[in-house]
């Protein structure tokens, strides 16, 4: 039997590039692991999401993964490549991929990310992108994860955050959603940036490069098991923003986790 | 020696109770409880947040409490009387003596209440406030829980979200802030409404009311443990928005907090 593919994110935005990853791999088998305990990681210190990120990984690798997709912006923009480096299995992130599918995609080169303030604030995007050539623009929207999480991505509340986190963008032709729960909000930014703004979904193009490296695996059976830090009916509840849980969801105590990453890793 | 007071509360917006009840009862020991691996209670379903405070209770309970406040304007909306009526120590809410101060305060008897879905949604303070014979408008704000745990309670997200949901707000002389995370954006919220109107804080005036009932143990040590359920450095930089912790804090097992609840509840 192939193993698992191993993803997480920091709570539920992560099912974006799960549901991305199981549209091309539909017979692979998938291991989610959303640590609600500790969401949102957008605004917590990097030393602080890098440490989550390394006990997250360490406890996929316990469960014989055969490689760990980084499904958090957050997490790519603060751990990745030193956790790339440290793991015996291939990991990936999702921000090389938006990236390379933003050089892609435009045409007068110059690109806006929008995440969350600890990946704007980190400038991993921005170095690529400067690094790839373009111009470059970036903006955190903080409160966009909450609009999602709060079932409110269509809702006034969202049409007016938009509106003022967008309100200073000059003239783009690419914008690079640059958390993984904002491919929700996608209708309303691309209602405020206008219809000549390509967005790039990162959970999209990261799930078309992962899937690129991995044969359909015949022998796998498309299963998804979930662990959550946060207790499960609630997990089930706020998932429900990004079209649900399917697969067993089982409860991970966050001080366990905690003990295994430090020991492991 | 004198039992603590346990107190509780979804994340740390329960923490200006505390601070509250500290001021007035200084020698006082306090167990304060921060379900933050299931935070945020105000868009779940009432009988999931009616589960989550009974399984808290309990917990408190077990620990030899002298009573227990709840300390979250959706846990007292969505548990109580219940919740009071089953436990052996008496139960506060903060909901009763947020409309007790409002009838108080209010000259022209016309007051408005704003809090999470859930608390508006439940209809708890409307019904209460118009059984007192007064005029009632209401306004869920969603988003003001995550202005203040994002660390927005002073930037422009606040201030264009306050003139969102405050925009249709009527002539009224008094506005109840009933969410414990609220204080914290009293200097928004004030302007937005003008000096005129009068805010209550359910934290202040729940301490006031819970206070009188307690004389200050003198042989307490005024002493602080915290239990949390989403991981203990995370508690701890989430809970600087209300000026950080005091007092050890202990992790708690969400899934083993799950099972005493429904074995002792």
């Amino acid at each position: 039997m192939s193993k698992p593919i191993g993803i997480f994110d920091s709570g539920v935005g992560g099912l974006t590039v799960l549901k991305a990853l199981r549209g091309r791999l539909p017979h692979s088998d998938f291991v989610y692991v959303a640590d609600t305990a500790r969401v949102p990681y957008g605004r917590k210190p990097k030393e602080m999401v890098r440490g989550f990120a390394s006990e997250i990984a360490w406890f996929l690798q316990k469960l014989d993964v055969s490689a760990i997709v980084v499904a958090c912006n957050t997490a790519s923009a603060c751990a990745l490549p030193d956790l790339a480096e440290r793991m015996p299995v291939p990991v990936w992130g999702v921000i090389d991929p938006g990236v390379e599918a933003a050089r892609r995609v435009t045409r007068t080169g110059h690109v806006g990310v929008i995440g969350t303030k600890a990946t704007i604030a980190s400038g991993v995007y921005q170095g690529k992108l400067i690094a790839a050539g373009l111009m470059v623009w970036a903006q955190a929207c903080p409160m966009f994860v909450h609009l999602v999480e709060e079932a409110l991505a269509d809702s006034s509340e969202a049409e007016v955050l938009a509106r003022h986190y967008l309100s200073s963008m000059p003239r783009i032709d690419t914008l690079i959603l640059g958390c993984t729960h904002y491919p929700v909000l996608a209708p309303v930014i691309q209602r405020v940036v206008g219809a000549e703004v390509t967005l790039v979904s990162s959970a999209e193009v990261t799930a078309e490069v992962v899937s690129r490296a991995f044969m359909n695996s015949p022998d796998g059976r498309g299963r998804v098991t979930h662990y959550v830090t946060g207790g499960v009916p609630a997990y089930q509840h706020t998932a429900e923003v990004i079209g649900g849980v399917d697969g067993q969801v089982i409860p991970l105590d966050v001080t366990r986790l905690a003990d295994a990453g430090v020991i492991a890793g």
